[in-house]
Parts: C-alpha cells; structure tokens; sequence
C-alpha cells in the first residue's frame, strides 16, 4: 500500500530535479508497474492507417486500449494496485465505486488474483455495465445517486470489512500501471521506425496522462504530451494555464461518460502540470465524428471519451509539427445503440 | 509474371511430393510474397481476448485484417502480384473486376506502385464501394449485371491497353501474397507462447486459405487448417469431400457479400484439397452473431464474409481439440447502416 510516506520521500528525493520525475511516481514506479503486469495485461497494438497519416501530412500511431482486458486501459493500474497487497489484504478484498471503466479493471483484477471485489455503483447505472462488472465475480452495492455518497458509502463498506479502497485516478499505484500505455508507445513506435514528436492522450481525472507523461518524458524529455478532454470537461486544460487545480461547472453534460472527474486529481494534477505541454479539447460532434473515423477508417470500436485524443488530432487541435504523433484511444465500451446512431450520421457540413 | 510453364514446373518439382507443399505454389513463393510486401502492407495484429478463451476453454488468436490497408486482407496479393511487373507492364497498368475488397486492394497497390489501375465494377455498385476506389485513383469502368459480362469487359479493356488483368484468387502471385497471412500467425503466435493446433480462415475463392495453408503446412505440417464459408455458398467444404469443384446454385444468397464465388478455384482448389482439413460452414444468423461479438468483445469490426471464421468457432463447428487455434477475420469494409442494424439485433434464443 502507498502511503503519504512514500509520497513525502519522493518529494524530498534528489531524482525530483531531473527532467521526467515527478514529484508523486517517478519512471522507476512504471518499470515497476510492467514488471508487476507482464503477461497478465494485454500489450495492446499499436497501429497506423495509411489515410490517416496522409490526411495529417505525417505518421500517426494509435494506440489501441480497447483491446485491453475489459475494453479499456483501467485493468493496467488496477491490476498494478491490487498485485501489491499482502496476503491479509488479499484476504479481506478491495472496494472501489464507478459506474463504468474502473469498475470492470477492479474486477477484472480482483477475480485474476483471486480475491473478493466489491464495487459501489448507481442504482440507474446501464444494466449492462453492471451485468459486465457482475459477471466478473465482483459484489455490486448499488445506491442512490440523487440522495447517497458513494464515497462515504465505499469508505464506510471498507473500513467496515478491512479492505482496501482502489481509487480510480488518485493513488500512484494505479497512476504508475496505467503509465505502462506510456512504455508501450515508446517501444512499439521505435518497433515501426517511428520518431515520436507529440503524444496524445484521453484525460478525465488525469491518472491515464499523468503515467504515460512519467513514462513518456521520463524517457524521452523532449517529446511533447497533450491531454484531450471534452470542452464541457476541460478543467485540465484551465488547470494547465492558472495552475491550481480548476473545478467543473455542476450543470456540464458531455457525451464522453468516462470523462466526467470534477477536476484533476490532488496526486494526478501535479504531475499533468510539470510534464504536459497543453491541454486540448473537443466538442461532443467532434467526439462523434471521431468514433466514426475510428469505425470507417481504423476498423475498430472506440467509445466517446475513448475517442477524445483522436477528435482533437482530426479537428487539427493540435499544435503543428513535422515528427510522428501517437494518439491513446482508452477505452471501447459503447452501448450498441449509442455506436449505431453515431456511425449512421454523417459529419456536419 | 506467372505462366502455365511455372505451374508446369512445379507439377513436376520433386517439391511437390513433400508434405505441405502444393503444385502451384510453395512456401518460398509465399516468403518471396513477404520480402516483396514488407514495409509496405500493414503487419496486422494477432489479437487475444480472455473472454473468448474462457468461452473456448482454449487460447484462440484473432489475427485482424480489417486493420490491413483498405480494410481487407486483399491488398497483400494484390501488391506483390504488381510489384512483380516490368517496366512496359507497370506503363500500361492493370485490370481487375470486383464490386469490394479487391477492387479497393488493386487500387491501393497500383497508386503506391504509381501505376495506371482499371476496375470493372456493377453500374449498381454500393456508392461508398465506388468512391473509396475512386479515392484512390483508380479508374471505374461501370457495366450492367444483368446484361453484360464483366469478364468480357475486362478482358477486352486488358487487350486493347496492353494492360494486365489481375485476377482476384486465380494467380500464384496473389495466392502467395494472402499466404503471408499465414507467416505472420506463425511469427506472431510464437511471440505469444502460443502452440497452434487449427487455424480457420474465410473462403470465397479460396485464394486466402490456399496461401495461408502453403505457409502453415509448409513451415508446420501438423497444424490443421479449416475454411469457413457461408452455407448457401458452402462450394469448397462440398468440393474437399467430392475431389471435384463443385458450383453453387445460381439462386444462393448470404449477407457475405465477399465470399461469393459460384465455385472453388481453378489453381486455388488443388491447393486447397491437398492441404486443409475439412471446410465449415455456418448460417448469415451465425454471421451476425460473430459480427456482434467482435463488436461488444473483442471492439473490433469485422465485415459479414470477414466474420465466418469466427462465427465458425463460436457456433461449435470446429472440431474439438486442446492447443491454440487462430482465427483469421479477413475484412472489416461494412456498411455503417448494416452494421447498425446487426450490432441493434440480439442473438435468436
């Protein structure tokens, strides 16, 4: 388990100076993460498309985390969390909340390693999420999201059985796992001959970027990492210009359902702020007309927040440049009648 | 360019009597096919998936060629077969006749080879078919099916132009280029730990299975290879138990729209009854089921006579057995309409 601890000595470690460290997790942690996840996550492909890179003048990589365990990157950080757990942690079970990606990771995890999951969800989350994350052998509690915190009652539930809470962003366990994306990048983009100049990557409570950024510059400092969010959810993207961690209007609505954090995390938002570069972001159309480039042109599934790096190349979000760019696509699970409506409009004109 | 001198040759070629070689390719030919395709088409991924393991109770690899240039596994022959032209023939460009994948391949490879390519297609083609080949810079001769023979058109334009015709599983060239399909399972299932018993691949033609089978059989005798063919189109696994090609009835329909070919390959056919083992065949309900798993599971899209050999695995049909088995889903070009209307659609109970 990680602790203040931990986190304090860091800050205090010298290797926080160097380029690439940062001040929560540092490379070492991600080395780490793929050596705890090896054989056990999938080394998800990295893929290029002829249109796309001549429609961007320049090589572009995608990296594909639908085909991750679950559909979606969240299995590498929750499985990195949970394989460091004792026996008598192992015994006593894990409990996180989520309505949808974490909670498939968390459970996907905890069924591998054998140990009792139990995952706090809304009462109206989709009944086939929870079908999913049932399936998965974990525990459902289901609450109230109008009158009930989920927070407290996930806090309540693991103190009450010892078990330990897995966060969904903030923890560096699970920040240094879902880094490994990073590593892969890296290794596979030199695989193909590329030379990376800019990286993009989905970002909702920041824990996906802020370990692919550890990874990434950690490696390679001069390569260029920028976060995509929804425009309704681009509390990074403010939080990357004030420098204090910005909050999301509480009316905001978007379609990108894994993208919905409030604000960047207290350990991710450190992090996102020494390494990245800028924070883009994108119109729910542009999300749309992303996933269905994706269905077209990629022949791959991608769901709306999945999709949020991608909308941001296509709608030329990004900054100029003449090296390779890879592009993260987190997550595929779509409701096949939200997919269906989407790859039947065509773009607005 | 291959002549009858070529196959003659081989016929004769102690070669031929050796275990996993056929009379009118061999493996070289398919290695030869490799060195010329290599950083030129996609080395598409060999994908695994728990969920389907566990449903297999066995580890099954997906190798995707929706993720190929143009959506299908038909540029791999298509490219080596024109990169193989003179000079004089590469001035004078090429023909070929086809309402889908083939057209689209022999464009692809004619552009980057910058040649001239003419392609027959139905004046009632689908629009989008059409236009992709078009995008591409080939030229769209367009005839009536109901009246007019495309073979004719195509043959008399080839004439006239001094062009080559390129066929579209009928050639040792295109037969070799699709067997590099069947290398890259092998490389890649290594690389994976894998240890291959069956492979099933789709069949219109046959031109896919016969160079994916020279490769396998060729490099690893004992691993059995099975096609997959829609059941109103099931002319290959008739013809394997007869010995002879049989036809299809001019009245069979099916959602595959890929694999419609009235009968087995003159030069695919030999190949084929020496090598596989049995040929499969499954229902367009079966079809779409397997299109709706590689949706909901493995987020990948897969095209209805790209989906047979998977459809093949999940409805039972391949015979038991305990090693891997790797499945080839061989294009991913689908309408978004029809692929919206499928993905809508639940299982018969």
């Amino acid at each position: 388990m990680w602790s203040f601890r931990k986190v304090a000595n860091r800050i205090d470690d010298n290797r926080t100076a160097q380029a690439g460290q940062s001040p929560v997790i540092g490379l070492d942690d991600v080395l780490s993460a793929a050596n705890a996840i090896r054989g056990i996550a999938v080394r998800t492909p990295l893929l290029e498309n002829r249109p796309l890179n001549e429609r961007m003048g320049r090589r572009v990589f995608i990296k594909f985390e639908g085909a991750q365990h679950t559909g979606s990157f969240k299995f590498r950080g929750a499985m990195n969390r949970l394989s460091r757990l004792n026996d008598q942690e192992r015994a006593a079970g894990v409990v996180a909340w989520s309505s949808g990606n974490h909670a498939q990771g968390v459970a996907a995890a905890a069924r591998m390693l054998d140990m009792p999951a139990t995952i706090v969800m809304p009462a109206d989350a989709p009944a086939i999420k929870m079908a999913n994350t049932r399936a998965l052998g974990a525990e459902i509690i289901p609450y109230d999201r109008r009158t009930q915190s989920r927070e407290e009652i996930a806090t309540a539930l693991a103190k009450e059985r010892g078990a330990v809470l897995v966060p969904s962003f903030d923890d560096p366990f699970i920040i240094a796992g879902q880094g490994t994306v990073g590593l892969e990048i890296l290794q596979q983009a030199t695989e193909l001959g590329g030379r990376l100049e800019q990286v993009i990557v989905p970002c909702g409570g920041g824990g996906l970027i802020a370990g692919t950024a550890t990874a990434i510059k950690g490696t390679c400092p001069d390569i260029q990492l920028f976060s995509a969010e929804p425009q309704a959810f681009d509390d990074t993207a403010r939080s990357l210009v004030s420098g204090t961690r910005e909050q999301v209007p509480p009316d905001a609505a978007s379609i990108c359902d894994a993208l919905l954090a409030p604000s960047p995390g207290a350990l991710t938002f450190p992090i996102n702020h020494g390494l990245l570069t800028a924070g883009l972001a994108v119109s729910d159309d542009e999300v749309r007309s992303a996933m269905r480039f994706a269905f077209n042109t990629l022949k791959i599934v991608a769901e709306p927040g999945g999709s949020v790096a991608l909308a941001a190349l296509l709608s030329g979000k990004l900054p100029a440049g003449t090296g390779d760019v890879a592009v993260v696509i987190s997550g595929a699970n779509v409701d096949p009648d939200v997919f269906a409506d989407i790859i039947r409009a065509e773009d607005p004109s």
